[in-house]
């Protein structure tokens, strides 16, 4: 046994930690096994000895599509077919006819005549945002306030791979926008960046006011759709469907990983956009592409729930199950137009611990949502309903939530 | 339908992908599909109308693991049994059992005592590099200039974090990287960032001597070890356990996409590294976790090339059977240790031309490696043989490339 290297700057890696416990935002991850067939029932493993049976309340598998036996018989007939990894980068042997038909379907989704799939909605968004400074020098990037981490730092990478500069907009606040808008340089490129679904917040974007707006000013529209594909729209293409406005977004983007209940990301746009990405992003050119069975899933469940409006009337329907629950109890949660339910706290510790209560006294698994997530003094438990949270556990949910709010002497709205 | 929307800049996408074309470097995806069983032999889709049998040359399932039944079974039993997506972010219910056991495996693997596991090689060193400025403010990082894409795209992002500089020393020069080291600021926190071993020139670093030269300075030292881990060391470690060295360097990086046959890569290192990063990086957090049945894939293979020295011995042979017949032909590859057989050619358009034939006449499939995987006028085909390459495949390679280099009049070196 050789000896142990003193590490350099070993303190600094624990203070580090140290600084982020001290916030009250140092992360425990739960260690749960989901159970096929038993969605949102999971097994907890609180330490190496126990197992207990817990509802999972925060998962972002929206619609069971994670279990679907569909999905799962793709999942499985594919590698079976073809095996595991798929052993390349996309230019590299990585490549397969899984990729080609994911990608097919996932442009028509959208009517667009092109698509590109990359290993994450975190990096389909960096990659994408980072290579678009280098196809347009000058390029002035209009960005949401409160867009996700992923398009921050594909705009960070935009900046640092070519002349780029960043005007931030107030959340959904189309005044703001135009006035940015306006006071850019008339001939500079610019990219209107945003979301549809904002996940924390549960709001929606005036998606084609912001439109408008890019065709006012000469702006490219690109929209992350994460929290909305396969759940909005008649075929699960997200708002932009819902609404018509497909047409109007150039680049749309979207993951595999939630409601289709797999693992990728993905951009959807005209061909010579998507061939000028597929080309230059580092962040899709230089890893392993998924897994064919991957894609042979995602495959399959955007084919089920295009079909499937079904469903997307079911999720809606517990979600506003819940929330009626919710307003009756005067919990102050954020009462938006979409599937996601969050409950305001506004202080980590608290947020941390009415969690930890959830599951230890409830075997309810809501885990606390806190900074850098979402903006300091908005810590919230985010509750995600799907099509199989039944009756019997929203009543168990509001018991236990009710009894907590109750000890901790926690403010309630006024009930209408 | 509604009418196309005219796309801002949209001559500029266009004029992006013809700068790419101009350069001969335009890269057209070949669609296969892997054949389960059969490896390395795929079927080919030239066009639609089009199947056809090759052989996959530039395959970096190295060791065929993706088709391994050990894999595949487990593979198909974390689906049955948990399901296709992890359905969140390891923070938000996206950690299971498979992946804290695959994480104690892997830590295990490198003789450290944490590891985290991310949703790619390429995330795991952007993220990891990326964030070392936040915790180490004023970081230099002494940075090998072959260094993979992924790590140049984690130090800009440090770069953008926080105070950091880069210094790009000689490829493996020892000399270069201690000049640089002595230049710098004593009191600077510094950090060592390197490959074992480097995939297109297929060398290997003198890691003992860099973490020498760490030791001297008071430098971290990042490993990257995707091409090495699962083939080197007595249990698949990587270089770094062959040379017994693990525990001199703090960072090993690893991938689980090539020896291992899934998808995914980590970082292994002492626990308050791991923590940091774990709590800082933001291409760990915002991202969905790798599927469950991911992880349960990746786990058994690595257990069972922990027990399969036979397999890397194999590989070596293999290697050096195809490095043989090439110099017994005078063709000019790059002779190094390692199993990587790069065929130079020193030029885009000829090198894809090489391919299309190896392909097109002889059901041969070697992807062109040119720009910017490897600097202009060094393009190259890249051979990397498995255990599954048979002679006769390699005898029917080496027909194919002797004839091509006969017809076309290529170089070849003096034979010895
Ligand atoms: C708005 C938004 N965009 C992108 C992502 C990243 O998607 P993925 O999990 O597929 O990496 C997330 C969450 O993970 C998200 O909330
Ligand atoms: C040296 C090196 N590091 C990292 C990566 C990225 O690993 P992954 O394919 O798992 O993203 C690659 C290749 O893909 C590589 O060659």
């Amino acid at each position: 046994m050789t000896d142990k290297r003193t590490i350099p700057y070993h303190a600094q890696f624990k203070r580090a930690v140290a600084a982020v416990r001290d916030e009250g935002r140092y992360r425990v991850f739960q260690d749960i096994r989901r159970k096929r067939g038993a969605f949102p029932t999971a097994t907890w493993y609180p330490d190496a000895q126990t197992e207990r049976e817990i509802t999972v309340w925060c998962s972002n598998d929206y619609l069971g599509m994670g279990q679907n036996a569909c999905v799962v018989d793709a999942v499985k007939q594919a590698v079976d077919s073809a095996g595991t990894g798929s052993g390349g980068t996309r230019n590299i042997s990585g490549t397969t006819h899984y990729h080609v038909m994911l990608e097919r379907e996932l442009a028509q989704l959208h009517g667009k005549d092109g698509a590109l799939v990359m290993t994450s909605g975190y990096v389909a968004n960096e990659a994408t945002l980072g290579v678009m400074s280098k196809i347009l020098p000058g390029l002035i990037i209009f960005s949401d306030e409160m867009n996700h981490a992923s398009m921050i730092s594909g705009i960070q990478r935009a900046q640092k791979a070519g002349v780029c500069e960043k005007r931030i907009f107030k959340h959904n606040d189309l005044t703001d926008l135009e006035a940015k808008l306006k006071a850019a340089p008339k001939d500079a490129p610019k990219l209107i960046a945003f979301e549809s679904v904002y996940s924390m917040d549960a709001d929606i974007a005036p998606i084609e006011q912001i439109c408008d707006l890019a065709d006012k000013y000469g702006a490219l529209t690109y929209i992350d759709e994460v929290h909305a594909v396969g759940m909005y729209g008649p075929h699960g293409g997200g708002i932009c469907e819902e609404r018509d406005l497909m047409h109007r977004v150039d680049i749309i983007q979207g993951t595999l990983a939630k409601a289709y209940g797999m693992i990728g990301g993905y951009i959807a746009a005209d061909i010579d956009i998507i061939d000028a990405v597929r080309s230059l992003a580092s962040g899709f050119i230089f890893t392993t592409s998924i897994p064919p069975s991957t894609a042979a899933g995602a495959l399959r469940s955007v084919k089920v729930l295009k079909m499937s409006p079904h469903m997307r009337e079911q999720h809606q329907e517990r979600a506003n199950a819940l929330k009626s629950r919710f307003r009756a109890h005067g919990l102050p949660f954020i009462d938006g137009d979409t599937h996601i339910v969050p409950l305001m706290v506004g202080d980590p510790v608290k947020c941390k611990a009415i969690s930890d209560d959830l599951i230890h006294r409830f075997g309810i698994y809501a885990q606390p949502i806190n900074f850098p997530t979402v903006p300091r003094g908005t810590e919230r438990l985010r509750f995600t309903p799907s099509p199989f949270h039944t009756d019997a556990m929203m009543d168990a949910l509001l018991d236990a939530v009710n009894t907590i709010w109750a000890e901790q002497g926690l403010a309630r709205k006024q009930v209408a």
